[in-house]
């Protein structure tokens, strides 16, 4: 121990064999369940040009700063110590304030745009719970360096995308964008723009996000005088007037106002959605909104257009029409809306909502979230949307804190457990569960024989073991071979070594039979042949594939 | 800051934006080479029945406890700090002892023999240098609950198999196999036994561990009086006797006395290996050795049977002899040799070696070492070999830290940023360092046409971006495509929008041109070309073929 403060453990007793608390272990398919998924999504980000990117877990303190999505948590920190040199170091809390701090190191070699991705664990120092562990995955994307919102449009629909690959189908998962100019607008509306007003404005950015779960009401009630939960416990709201409260609740209530006025959601043709669209962009040009002014040139297929989105920023426009930051930001929603429908991203997939608010400090643009939207039964029996697995956003001013420059930059983090959760409970996990061959070992001096067989055997590209363990309890081996999913066993004893055979036991078959182990018609099919030692190789690959065919045909039950 | 005695950064001036001390950055290909190398590995590892473990960066310290295979460093220690509940902890300094608390925290759910691998960084607080980082990647395989020496003669085949299928050709490594046993028979027998004289095995096993660096009269200095290097500083010695280095030398030279008795080191027959190993397991017998008494049955195939091993195992017996550790180190080594062969496992890539040492506690049998024989020009402009990538051993104490009850286990660790260097060296690299193709912005108001050419591209599985920065400076774009060693520059001005045309501008060709600008004939062809809007993606798609096809070819200059 370098560090002198830390105590040299003198063990009278013995050491806990122990996880830090909050900490876990993975095993087997949970590392390549979750390797595939990266992997798979990797490809994607590959695709749109992004470049990996792998910083170190230990940062500085002064590099990290202190910018959490997620402030409004208790207990919320990060685990540092002071370096010899008294230097203060801490391990990453995500995978953003490393990128800030690149970006501000290596400014002048960097490509700009600079689009990079990162996938690896960061480390919270928070109290553990279920399921909420002090290390964990993250999976970024962001694009450092470009203002426009084309970046914010691309990070979205490449959102989508790395959704499908890994096998969330189209229909059961949503993009949402939200703008943070927009919320701004909105409490500059609702008359809560000023610096005194902080607090209230937080009050209602988080009763905002919980739309979800607490209804019209409890938003309402959190906006007023405050709400009474289920427990009995009272949470203040922000003491809005009625008039104030109406503001905010016509604006989070903008998804339902669009869908009641949408008679089909899904497929409007394109004269309407037109129409809809020129409108907006045609205001923008006239209050002269820099950099917004388009001319909408109608070449977006037919087939697939989608009203949904321009009726959602019609919508918010007219809330927000009295504030300048307001406008700006519903219009910034309509470019980024345009841009996707010209690479096909319609509402199905990536939708305008006013619901999304992600944190409180950080962003200063587009806001971002993909939701599932089918049903899972939760932990406490109740039927509910699995919800979020990935948000992200626009944040002009972290790589500011560094150069004094601002560098404009947007980015998404993927929660690589909740998706690994939602896969599992779609019976998506790519999971290579595949167990060994189990060379077994019946007698001690000829392990160079047993050796030399699961030798071919891994030659030929099969994954294969010789059993390790004392050989003396056979029952052993064949325990072993089950707790590794073995599919087959081989066994040579002294009378096959004799005659240059070996026995070869269907692992798989066997363990269907002891399932049906009344079929007296299963119990007389040989789930164990003799083979010749020569052709162990060929007849292991046989069996292989033959469970192979198994597996991949109905259920045995289903072939009675 | 959940730690109380962290300090708040109160930035009165801007932070700096550096990695700190010792750690670094690693990008774009940097990152893809080691995982497709890691990748490779992990197919080897699995094919061999090995099952991946993933634990948390953080354990306590009492679990870690100290067993650094390299104690005798300066410096050497861990990053570590003291949890709010009052548990020290610390990021884990390598993969094995985190293996340890597993086998015992899971001891009764793991299969037993529990073979697992791991990859990931582990960190070290010491002082960082040129090249020596303090985080850094181990990728470690080892065999846990099996005492058998099958199961180190699986992990040196398994080295052996990784390092051929990342790229390391046959006859550019080789894995040395030694046996601490057969160490401690050299002491014993040179007299160096007691607890007391400890110091002194330490001197000696240092000095063995230098022999290819300082040679015999180097390692013959440092076992009597000591050694004054080329520097002037002075190493002291053992202070042994002239009888009790002969001893040592004895050992330490069987490398040289084996290839002198050797007429042919690569191939001998059969018979004659076969006589030597029979010699060797009827001495065993006859000496009575537990579990090392064999039968030999002769099934090896003659045409590649190697005499090496033998030869070396049968000095190392001669000169142990007295010593009942040494001898039973030898003929385990003996019965390694012998397994390694039955899978066709020869002294040209698995070598038993007196002279790898590998650390000073921790190893208790076999120890193992893979070194890469081809030569390289070192920093210093001298040509040497490349050296070790990887190594390991028994260590059967581990686990029983935690439980009491001894755990035999043995395993090796590949040092991955030194593999990556021997490949880089060998140019085997399989960087994916493609860029993507740049569709460059003319007129930033059909910001969403080029969106749309981008997605096409994309759909069809073509890496591309569309340039994000400010477009006013077209040379930017240029310079940014250059930047990102951008295969193609997609262009659309009015003109082209008109027509509906692009321009694809083929930017290997353009270089290529560059670098031969003198070259009239070729400044005539066509870096560019003018296609329709509707055939992008084919055009691209043949451009990119072309220029694959152009990469394979042998060198433009050579087309001259």
């Amino acid at each position: 121990m370098a560090n002198d403060k830390t105590p040299v453990a003198k063990a009278a007793r013995r050491p806990r064999a122990e996880t830090p608390r909050g900490f876990r272990d993975y095993f087997g398919a949970e590392v390549t369940a979750r390797k595939a998924m990266l992997d798979k999504i990797a490809e994607v980000y590959h695709r749109y040009g992004f470049d990996p990117l792998e910083t170190s877990a230990v940062e500085t303190v002064e590099a990290l700063g202190k910018f959490l999505p997620d402030v409004d948590r208790p207990n919320e920190g990060v685990f540092g110590w002071q370096d010899e040199d008294a230097d203060w170091l801490a391990l990453r809390y995500d995978l953003t304030a490393p990128l800030a701090r690149v970006a501000a190191q290596y400014r002048n070699d960097l490509p700009s745009p600079y689009r990079r991705y990162a996938m690896g664990p960061v480390w919270r120092n928070e109290k553990p719970g279920p399921g909420r562990f002090r290390q964990f995955y993250q999976c970024d994307a962001d694009t450092v360096g470009s203002g426009s919102v084309a970046a914010d449009a691309e990070i979205c629909a490449m959102l989508s995308d790395a959704l499908e690959i890994v096998g969330i189908p189209r229909g059961d998962y949503v993009v949402k964008v939200n703008n943070r100019k927009v919320l701004n607008g909105v409490m500059e509306v609702a008359g809560l723009a000023g610096d005194d007003k902080e607090a209230e404005r937080g009050i209602v950015l988080r009763a905002i996000d919980k739309i979800d779960r607490l209804g019209d009401e409890g938003v309402r009630a959190l906006l007023g005088a405050g709400r009474k939960d289920e427990s009995g416990d009272f949470t203040k709201g922000a003491g809005l007037s009625d008039a104030q409260a109406n503001v905010v609740m016509g604006f989070v209530s903008a998804n339902k106002a669009v869908t009641a006025r949408l008679s089909n959601e899904q497929d409007v043709a394109l004269a309407a959605g037109d129409t809809v669209l020129s409108t907006i962009l045609g205001y923008a040009a006239a209050i002269g909104i820099p950099g917004i002014e388009r001319k909408e040139r109608g070449n977006i297929p037919a087939e697939s257009f989608r009203l949904r989105n321009h009726k959602t920023i019609e919508h918010l426009l007219s809330i927000v029409d009295q504030s300048v930051a307001g406008r700006e930001g519903a219009l910034e929603l309509a470019e980024i809306a345009r841009l996707l429908e010209s690479q096909g991203y319609f509402a199905d997939r990536i939708r305008i909502d006013p619901s999304v608010v992600r944190g409180l400090g950080y962003y200063t643009g587009p806001v971002y979230e993909a939701e599932l939207t089918f049903n899972i039964v939760d932990e406490k029996g109740y039927t509910r949307n699995f919800g979020s697995v990935a948000g992200g956003g626009r944040y002009d001013d972290l790589v500011k804190r560094f150069t004094g420059q601002a560098v404009p930059a947007t980015g998404v983090s993927i929660g690589v457990d909740r998706l690994l959760a939602a896969l599992s409970a779609k019976g998506r996990m790519a999971a290579d569960t595949a167990g060994p061959v189990v060379v077994t070992v019946m007698d001690r001096d000829r392990m160079a024989d047993y050796m030399a067989m699961v030798g071919e055997l891994r030659q030929a590209g099969i994954r294969a073991e010789v059993y390790l363990g004392n050989p003396k309890q056979f029952g052993n081996q064949l325990k072993y071979a089950d707790k590794r999913q073995s599919p087959i066993a081989v066994i040579q004893g002294g009378d096959e070594a004799l005659t240059d055979e070996v026995i070869l036991k269907d692992l798989i078959l066997g363990s269907k039979i002891a399932e049906s182990a009344t079929l007296e018609e299963w119990k007389g099919r040989p789930a164990q042949v003799k083979v010749k030692r020569e052709d162990l190789v060929e007849r292991v690959k046989a069996m292989l594939e033959d469970q192979k065919a198994m597996r991949d045909a109905k259920p045995l039950s289903e072939w009675l």
